[in-house]
């Protein structure tokens, strides 16, 4: 059986660009892992695709699925067994991370207690937030980058309540969360009362051009966009649009689970054209905790065996940018169109 | 003073493009540091730059130069207070790089004895080469990352001496080392033997185009170009040139010790032109050595202040990338331009 063939014939009938390399991975998790959310983990292509392959993998008798999960048969395993096995080998202290949260012990203290009374996700907003300690480990790279201290900070979406950390600190000079969730803007503006900090909160959809008197008005910016290229174009263009001067600087984060490296290479071409430049790319930074509606999901439906995960399976990717003289952000008017979906999307 | 204007008069006089948040981080450097490379090392912006601005802040009166290096003076320490303190929350288990290399305690002590032996570096090479533990932890991003077991890998230019620890680990299918360094190659080659390890040794000058038997043979490359633009398009696009289908990795270091964001920022739109896509940037992975000859380069002629480095000063990051389909590589012939030397480089 032939890797790089039954890449393409994977990438044929999803119709999403998968490498040999994809694949090989898929073999590794699938001697370590049954659970269909423990593979897409590791495997780390997208969700629709992963699926694809399993049935193929069954078509072509390398693997068993039951409601037990996915079992890979005799000659699966002797397939599995020539490619690089997987393991895991971020550095357990950071998680993979590269920083330390010492410093910080205050905050994380505060901080873990405060958001256990957040709002839980609603599907309507493509909520799925990162664990707190995410949240925590963002603000302390954004620390070290020199992108906190002093600043005005706007956050383009903030169900994973950056701003509390941020507040907290009471290190940033300014801070303002466009949220289109009341629920969530209530909570973040009650925790600022309570704690003692300044929070500026405005309802606003990214699908319009920023108003004006968010352009070029803040040093540094944090948005988990949708991971659709017209979502991310729209929240980061907005958010790029919204930054003041050179060497100003956004974070983003975006994951392969719904997304391959072709549309990673699109959105990488997109964000260059606003004459920004990737200073950092973490993989698996981001952790989202399970948000409860999978059963609501199209991941749910395309999964040849339906279970709830167990544990956190969904990760993306840190990005971090700075802008060059010459940057220019997106003004452009989406309307109400659907920018959320895509064929390589599945959580909403 | 208005750090924007001090950023703005530094580009100008520099000719490199400076931003204010460069110019944050070396007030912050100055808080923490005296010594011309360790400022440089925190500062994190071009050499010449950042020794263009030590004139123009001691001109400024923000700043003395003495023999024992910098001192801000009671306003420049004004200034510098305004600003972001410099700090390192890089994790200290792994250094920043996110990778544990607890899984190769073997091959890491065999390593570190053989290495000692290692011819040192010769300038007109351009031989800066990193820290024994820096190649192993390129080696354990590479193992994690399935780029390594398994894998026909070739490395451009190999003063790290990579092709040693993928030889200690048995794990590579093949391994070719390109390198012009007579005295190198003759090393690799007798701890190949003496090792038991098969490596291929080849010498041609990255200048001209791959040779043939190696356009699209391998599955992984490693290299560190030196930092212009035009050398980083021969290696790296002699990489590409040798790699085999999609999914296939490239490993290279860019520093910004000697390029700007701007340099990034073409290095980035130019590499992505071959249909390659960044996968991880990860900074500061790449520690190197001081490679003793700094008083022939032009940062010692630069340096307001002549002493020898005492610690390691000189990073980069370390991009890691991925191909897609149709990708292709880089098949000019520089001839025997000079393309090692730019206005931003300065340890040659």
């Amino acid at each position: 059986m032939d890797i790089t063939l039954l890449a393409k014939e994977i990438t044929q009938r999803s119709s999403i660009e998968v490498s040999p390399k994809d694949v090989e991975r898929l073999l590794g998790a699938l001697r370590k892992a049954r659970l269909p959310w423990d593979v897409v983990d590791l495997s780390d292509f997208p969700v629709p695709a992963v699926f694809e392959s399993i049935r193929l993998l069954e078509e072509k008798g390398l693997l068993t699925v039951s409601e037990n999960g996915f079992r890979l048969t005799q000659e699966g395993r002797t397939l599995a067994r020539e490619v690089h096995p997987l393991e895991d080998l971020s550095c357990p202290a950071c998680e993979g991370r590269g920083i330390s949260l010492s410093r910080f012990s205050d905050i994380e203290k505060r901080f873990l207690r405060i958001q256990k009374g957040r709002p839980k996700p609603v599907r309507n907003f493509d909520q799925g937030y990162v664990t707190p300690k995410t949240t925590l480990f963002r603000f302390a790279l954004a620390y070290e980058r020199g992108d906190v201290v002093g600043k005005d900070i706007i956050i383009l979406g903030d169900d994973d309540l950056m701003s509390i950390v941020l507040g907290l600190s009471g290190l940033p000079r300014k801070i303002t969360v466009v949220e289109i969730d009341k629920r969530l803007t209530d909570f973040i503006q009650e925790t600022a009362e309570k704690e003692g900090f300044q929070v500026r909160v405005e309802t606003f959809d990214l699908r319009h051009p920023l108003p004006k008197e968010h352009v070029k008005a803040y040093d540094t910016f944090f948005t988990d966009p949708p991971e659709t290229l017209k979502a991310a174009d729209a929240f980061i263009g907005r958010g790029i649009a919204a930054l003041r001067s050179t060497g100003s600087a956004g974070y983003f984060g975006f994951t392969r689970r719904e997304a391959s490296l072709s549309k990673w290479y699109e959105l990488q071409k997109m964000l260059l054209k606003y004459r920004i430049v990737f200073t950092d790319i973490i993989h698996n930074f981001n952790e989202y905790v399970n948000w409860g509606y999978e059963e609501e999901t199209k991941a749910w439906r395309l999964s040849p065996v339906k279970v709830k995960p167990k544990r956190n399976w969904y990760r993306s990717a840190l990005y971090r940018f700075e802008t060059l003289s010459g940057f220019k952000g997106n003004f452009k008017d989406y309307g109400d169109e659907n920018i959320y979906e895509d064929i390589e999307s599945s959580t909403t």
